[in-house]
């Protein structure tokens, strides 16, 4: 490879970078990544005001929650922002399971002066069936939407390229990225195992080869066809200019907003994060159902030593979940809190996420060092 | 943070690089990552010819065949190259164990017209009660010494920084890479979670943070005392820059050396990591008693699938899988082989080592995009 070759790509990749902020609409290539009860249209609407793409995730809520949180973030921003979709595959309840993961579950709950549910609900409806959903984002028509946990039908997608909104999806994989590819979605993002929260992987009970940011990032700048944005334990301007230099068009951060003051995060899980147990992350499916990167705490040292194999699918087991973390919370107990975190945590800084946006892009935009 | 202020880090860290480089006595920031049975003194000193850090790796050897491979790496470079040093903790034989561990492989010898070995034997020694070991490169003095699995004793570590070694250690952890720093160690390699090979990790019965080669390295750039060196998943010049940008002062590269024709690995081995096997790798301890990352293959399937959990401790499982790869080998079935590679694999380019680092290095300094 010559160097010409080299600078001649170097501008085809700086031409893509630039192409994907334009069509965006934003000018710094900083996501905010949606986090389901943390991220707020207040973060959202700050993050977009000050360049980047701030993000709000309606995968939790019901199409009147989603309307009133699209209506809150477009009061505060003329910006565009990004609306986050669950697509995960709709789950068959399964009684005989759910019966012993709360038989399992009983000891934890009456520690805490509670019993289990008698049963499991499934709480959250996927994109994938939700017409009504469908309708709103079709309505309201949000310049950016995004796909976590896989893919909506060709008809979903067909529908919003139609009103107009560019599309993104989440990828843990080549194989994943691939498909986000062929069915129309205009960016990938690239999640890495560093990332907390939950994992995007398409199906859960397959086969995951926990691909770290570095390794995954690269793999898809290379070999998918779509630009990448770059997610996992990213936290400061030098993480950004990292997957920068591996061709990434932008980074997504979550865990380094969860302490901004428009985040939903409760004192305790900021006081966890702020401390030493930011060190320790654990990917579990026990609090929900689907893997997830969690602070280390009372409810996945029970995933990881105490748990059943057989955890209901996402989003039952989230049922049991919540309902134990909510009776630990009345005793003041907060270790069983769906506390996600990526493996950056050490690194997060406390402030307003305008702060924050301006801080990274400062830091990104230093002159690099050159030895050579 | 002033831009003044970042300006100011930026010029000590530039300085720290430069310190770091000449300490090693190299010009280019690329190690070749030191794999015992794979890389080889001809591929050493090709490395360091090239103006990188050569490694050979002694302990898979006894003295007498570490002296071997220092002369021959002396005879074929006059440059710095890094010798590296097993040190495992000593583990206890296991009658026990090793019985259970040998009936279960029992079926995968006999499917390969042979028998387990009577017993497991202790392979290899380790460089913390090999005084044998210390005496030799006491003697021959390498420019730069590194470990892996651990620390040596401190009259270990005193007696090689007065022969004016240089001294390099593996962690995979902020814990490990304060214990590095303690023991008087110089620079620490970060190891991610992607690397190929043997995981360096002190303990491997200990909880594992598996932390992404991303997250790990900037973790240790900003809270170790020490240089870092990152390693996992790095491929070319973009990976190389992307850890520069996290505060690297070097990346360490082992994948990417597999294919050159200096290197040991066979020619199943290389067919695998040039398909779309690649891909595709799993960290397992069933092949040597330690976590190591390898291309999935016949020998981590039954890792995953039906390996009894008390796995011998590390060198002692080893035996058997050598004896087992030896006996599929026999009968040309290559899937039982120790084929470590990293989540990097798929971007692997074969070309010979002194092609790849000057390739490598041409790729790094191409001017970097700046998209303000």
């Amino acid at each position: 490879m010559s160097s010409c070759g080299s600078l001649a790509q170097q501008r085809v990749r700086d031409h893509a970078l630039m192409t994907t902020l334009q069509r965006l609409g934003i000018t710094i290539p900083i996501v905010q990544a949606p986090m389901a009860g943390i991220s707020t249209p207040t973060m959202a609407a700050a993050v977009s005001n000050a360049g980047g793409l701030g993000s709000i995730a309606i995968g939790a809520t019901d199409v009147a929650g989603a309307r009133s949180m699209i209506t809150e973030t477009r009061a505060l921003t003329g910006r565009p922002f990004n609306v986050n979709l669950f697509v995960h595959a709709e789950p068959k309840a399964d009684e005989a399971r759910a019966q012993n993961w709360l038989s399992a579950l009983r000891p934890l709950f009456q520690i805490h002066g509670a019993e289990p549910p008698a049963t499991l609900r499934k709480i959250y409806k996927s994109f994938a069936v939700d017409d009504e959903m469908l309708s709103l984002v079709l309505e309201v028509r949000p310049k950016i939407v995004s796909f976590h946990f896989g893919l909506p039908g060709a008809d979903h997608i067909q529908a919003l390229r139609q009103a107009g909104c560019v599309l993104m999806a989440t990828a843990t994989s080549l194989a994943e990225a691939h498909a986000v590819a062929d069915a129309g979605i205009d960016i990938v993002i690239a999640q890495g195992w560093e990332a907390g929260g939950h994992r995007g992987i398409f199906n859960p009970a397959a086969p995951d080869e926990r691909l770290g940011t570095f390794a995954l990032t690269h793999l898809l700048v290379k070999q998918s066809r779509l630009p990448v944005i770059a997610a996992g334990g990213i936290m400061d301007g030098a993480g950004i200019n990292a997957v920068r230099a591996l061709g990434a068009v932008a980074a997504q951060l979550g865990t380094a907003f969860i302490a901004c003051p428009e985040s939903n995060a409760d004192e305790a899980y900021r006081a966890a994060l702020a401390g030493a147990g930011a060190k320790h992350t654990i990917m579990t499916a026990a609090i929900s159902g689907r893997p997830a990167r969690c602070l280390a705490n009372a409810f996945t040292n029970w995933g990881e030593a105490g748990a059943p194999a057989d955890i209901p699918a996402y989003p039952f087991a989230y049922d049991a979940g919540k309902a134990l973390n909510a009776a630990a919370k009345a005793l003041g107990e907060s270790g069983y809190g769906a506390q996600w975190a990526g493996q950056g945590g050490p690194l997060l800084r406390p402030m307003t996420a305008a702060a924050l946006v301006n801080l990274l892009w400062q830091e990104a935009t230093v002159p690099t060092a050159t030895v050579t």
